[in-house]
């Protein structure tokens, strides 16, 4: 096991990592911005180093500083967190350099995962499908041949289209010729090309990802789905565990997918595999790879009772997983709120500033991982995110009803956050309906005329 | 199910409650005392009720007052938490008749087992053993036969014996007769009555105790056991689930024992039977069983995954146990401290006053139950429990590491608590290996010279 962490990063996850090494026994020290110097974890870490000023560019994004820090206190690991530099391949690479243990998967592994196009091959490669699509085609019969094959409905997309020109959307064979030349010939004529492919259409699709993790002793497992299709431009709002939508049998295709996946490439330690699964939860594509923890790794964590980050560590330590791990058993239901300080009512403009009162939640089944308290400034340079929300229960309908609690009990005074919303999302009966996809955020704002 | 429940206690427990209604959607009602107008009970109920001065004699046990605050809120049912008026039967009577419902087991029931003698004549009656033991002995052989049938050790022990006087513990056979004559002519001379009784002494013994709960439908479970052997002049400090005393076989046995036990006394609602176990973890013998919640109800409720207080308000409405509750299996491990504004360094002298900066501590597995926060004042009235901090691990061995990094992270100014004591326990070798008994903190007490 690793004598000391260095952990690379800010904010709760900074403090979440800065507790698990404490309870590993192993000695932690924290990196901060000149911004982050009354933030939680500089004073829980067994020793703290500036890296300089606020913007991340000059701070937590600059790997030689970092790596100073880490010579400097005799670490022998580092833990990126996520965001900043836990996806740069080149930074693991300059760990190993240093002769500093980078928790995480191999650099060569990071680069294939990060480069889309490497990464759906290996998808393809290993069985796991991806969105059919076409190559280009420029003639009619042809492109109908391929959409019946792909199935309707399809996106018909100009390779030179932009800003909506060029695409056109097909759910009727009968439609589909004139639409292809519709397409072809508004490419044409905006952007002088009218060469289009094609790519199947999923409807109202969930954002489905798999929490995979493996070690060095030939141990590759998944650890079930989170659901995050609640989401605003991208940004995840509202994760839970098990998914509402998917059924054991979906469950299980998914999860051996994504493990023979990460067993092809031979990954170590933990990622999670993002797909699109359709509206009737019957089919699934890999989007992509995040090769690190992700934000929304607690409600793994509470429903199958072990721990991401212990885990990463062991794993990084060349460990093997911890048994309880290896025979984890789902139980009960978690959701997460991500909390932050930005105004809803307000094109969730960021709120930063000082926080006058901080009273969070507590009681049965509920996890508060945050970086702040009473007092606390949220400097203007990083994420909104101040605190995860984590509530817990045996069924869907009491974790529903935790949150509804626990949202109510927060009080936070100074800044304007996004709790308001969340507990309107919560109320809505699509929402203990299990009835939401990816894009229910967007239109519910629309009906609201926000 | 109820529409409106008054919570007749206060602190942590009456936090606790009025969460447990919320999540239910059932409203509630604090009541309070002048003295805890700014507690948080209070402000987070749907409604409150000063019912009088702060000495608890003036308001918490004042059943008029606590009916009247009921009627006038159009409460339908009164938690009594712990403690104050939760195993006082007239009070359960008074409910009742004022067609308001006691969540709890009947008056019959709290009666019965609230007198030692019924308790353990109803435990002895359904086949759950009791300290074996002797009536008065006069004749010397007659004792001796005695002694070899209960089996050493024994305590012999004067009827009119007190302050250690007319005691004897004898270990061995050849020893007996000596220490029996000693004890009776002691008491002779003493008190002037030398008869003596016998009882088993049960060496170096834990505290167990099992949480039973049980419905109106036909249904008598336990969830099992909590060890509640550190303690100090019978005041709990730390509680854990399971017990690292207890086997499989031995849980089993104890279960079935106190399974058998609430059915014969149709016991209704949650309860717990309180066991002495000896030193080997082999044999158990009922101590007396509480008609109520218990303060360490939390890490029963984190290993198997449910949630007492909810069960307790559906049984007395009617309702069946929760599927997942029948169904409930453990897993993991909880450990909790009770934390106290005492000195544990001044001979746990109660410290009262505001609490100038509280910072509980937070993350997975950590769950704090507490009706206190920075510029609390804690009155001089109460028990002086200001929160429970429960974690919660994979293994025993998590669930001390956590302890010990949550306990560290506690920041609380103004006041002095059992924290650092608790610390202490949590540091030594004793604890780790789970070889503590009821006399431990004594012991250790004594050794530090405290």
């Amino acid at each position: 096991m690793f004598k000391k962490v260095l952990v690379a990063n800010r904010g709760e996850i900074a403090l979440r990592i800065i507790r698990a090494c404490r309870e590993l026994d192993v000695q932690s020290v924290a990196v901060y911005s000149e911004a982050d110097i009354d933030s939680m974890h500089v004073q829980l870490a067994d020793e703290a180093v500036c890296i300089g000023p606020g913007p991340s560019k000059d701070s937590y994004l600059k790997p030689d500083r970092i790596i100073a820090a880490a010579e400097i206190t005799g670490a022998d690991a580092i833990h990126p967190g996520y965001g900043f530099l836990s996806e740069n391949a080149r930074f693991a690479d300059i760990c190993t350099s240093a002769g500093i243990t980078f928790i995480g998967p191999s650099a060569d592994v990071i680069r294939m995962m990060g480069d889309k196009a490497t990464a759906r091959a290996s998808a393809v490669a290993n069985g796991v499908p991806i969105t059919p699509g076409s190559d280009l085609l420029t003639d009619e019969d042809e492109a109908y041949a391929k959409a019946m094959e792909i199935g309707l409905p399809v996106m018909i997309k100009a390779t030179a289209g932009g800003g909506g020109r060029g695409m056109r959307p097909c759910f009727k064979a009968e439609e589909f010729r004139s639409l292809f030349k519709a397409a072809s010939n508004e490419a044409q004529a905006c952007f002088g090309n009218g060469d289009c492919y094609l790519e199947k259409l999923v409807l109202n699709p969930h954002h489905i990802e798999f929490q995979i993790i493996a070690d060095s002793h030939g141990n590759y497992i998944h650890l079930g789905e989170r659901d995050c299709s609640m989401q605003r431009r991208n940004q995840k709002i509202i994760e839970e565990c098990p998914s509402p939508l998917i059924s054991q049998e979906m469950r299980e295709r998914m999860g051996e997918a994504s493990v023979s996946l990460i067993k092809a490439i031979n990954y170590q330690n933990a990622g999670t595999i993002e797909y699109l699964v359709d509206e009737a939860g019957e089919n699934f594509y890999f989007m992509e790879m995040n090769t690190r923890i992700q934000v929304e790794h607690p409600v793994t964590e509470e429903v199958m009772g072990c721990e991401l980050i212990k885990e990463q560590i062991r794993v990084a330590a060349g460990e093997p997983l911890s048994r309880h791990v290896l025979e984890a058993n789902p139980r009960g239901h978690s959701i997460e709120c991500r909390i932050n300080a930005e105004d809803p009512y307000n094109k969730f403009m960021p709120s930063p500033g000082t926080i006058s009162l901080w009273y969070a939640p507590g009681g049965k089944g509920v996890r508060v991982d945050t970086h702040v308290y009473s007092g606390y400034s949220v400097p203007p340079y990083y994420d909104s995110m101040i605190a995860k929300l984590i509530v817990t229960g045996a069924t869907r309908e009491i974790a529903i009803a935790r949150m509804k609690r626990a949202l109510g009990e927060f009080m936070i005074k100074g800044i304007k956050t996004t709790i308001p919303f969340q507990q309107e999302i919560l109320n809505h009966p699509d929402f203990a309906a299990g009835k939401y996809d990816i894009g229910w955020v967007a239109r519910f704002l629309e009906e609201k005329g926000l």
